[in-house]
């Protein structure tokens, strides 16, 4: 399997995913790299924060949305380059011991005009806890090779 | 300092960052954990992608400018919490041996309707390397409490 070209995408196509498991330990290493703010570094600094108790940083969401991208159905020959979103929100907070999946849908599906060679596909891409609540939502425009 | 409540910000006003300097071995570490494919892992693999070498993931990118926001001036009393984008890009990659910057840019002030306690700052933040290559660039909704 190379991954599929930009003629075998079609509106309309979902596509899933592996699972992920939040560990509470990686949540706060990883804003005490990237997000050191009292909510995402233990429990005990978001107690009264507008997370009401440890939530993920956003990033680490997107993090490991990718992970699930990259690993998932979606395939795309030459891998999955992201040029920019439409749409980027994290509707809830991410919790430790939360398990997260993502599903692809392709809403559009576009050839270069100006290259040939390649397009771009836009993807609605759901992440949702083991509860089914969103946690984070993104329409993402992809570069995808044309069938050689 | 406790920092900036709602009513301290107005459109128009900037504020800068620190430097973050992106180290090769973070690259290719970040990317074996959340985004392993060929261009982000190593020069070898990143020959003949679309990146031409070795680039950053986009979410390393988006993971350090955080830090640079956290870390920078603009500094709203209760945290950099992200509600969303309204836009999101990377029009250049990230290269080993970067220095990266965040300018912030106030482009709007609302206060809630709902609840009068807070209110939701649109900003844009530019990253940008140490040629002046934008590397990102979002347009980002925070919320942000009022003067209690």
């Amino acid at each position: 399997m190379t991954g599929r070209y930009l003629e075998d995408y079609q509106v309309g196509q979902t596509f899933g995913s592996g699972i992920a498991w939040i560990e509470a330990e990686r949540i706060t290493s990883f804003a005490a790299e990237f997000d050191p703010q009292p909510f995402h570094l233990s429990e005990e600094g978001a107690k009264g924060s507008v997370f009401g108790g440890l939530a993920a940083s956003g990033w680490h969401t997107a993090a490991v949305t990718m992970r699930l991208l990259v690993e998932g159905d979606l395939k795309p020959a030459g891998g999955v380059i992201g040029l920019g979103f439409d749409e980027f929100r994290w509707p809830k907070p991410v919790r430790p011991g939360d398990e997260l999946r993502a599903a692809s849908e392709i809403v559009d599906v576009k050839p270069s005009k100006s290259r040939p060679d390649q397009g771009v596909i836009k993807v609605r891409v759901t992440t949702t806890n083991q509860k089914g609540d969103v946690v984070q939502l993104s329409v993402v425009n992809l570069l995808v090779r044309c069938r050689p």
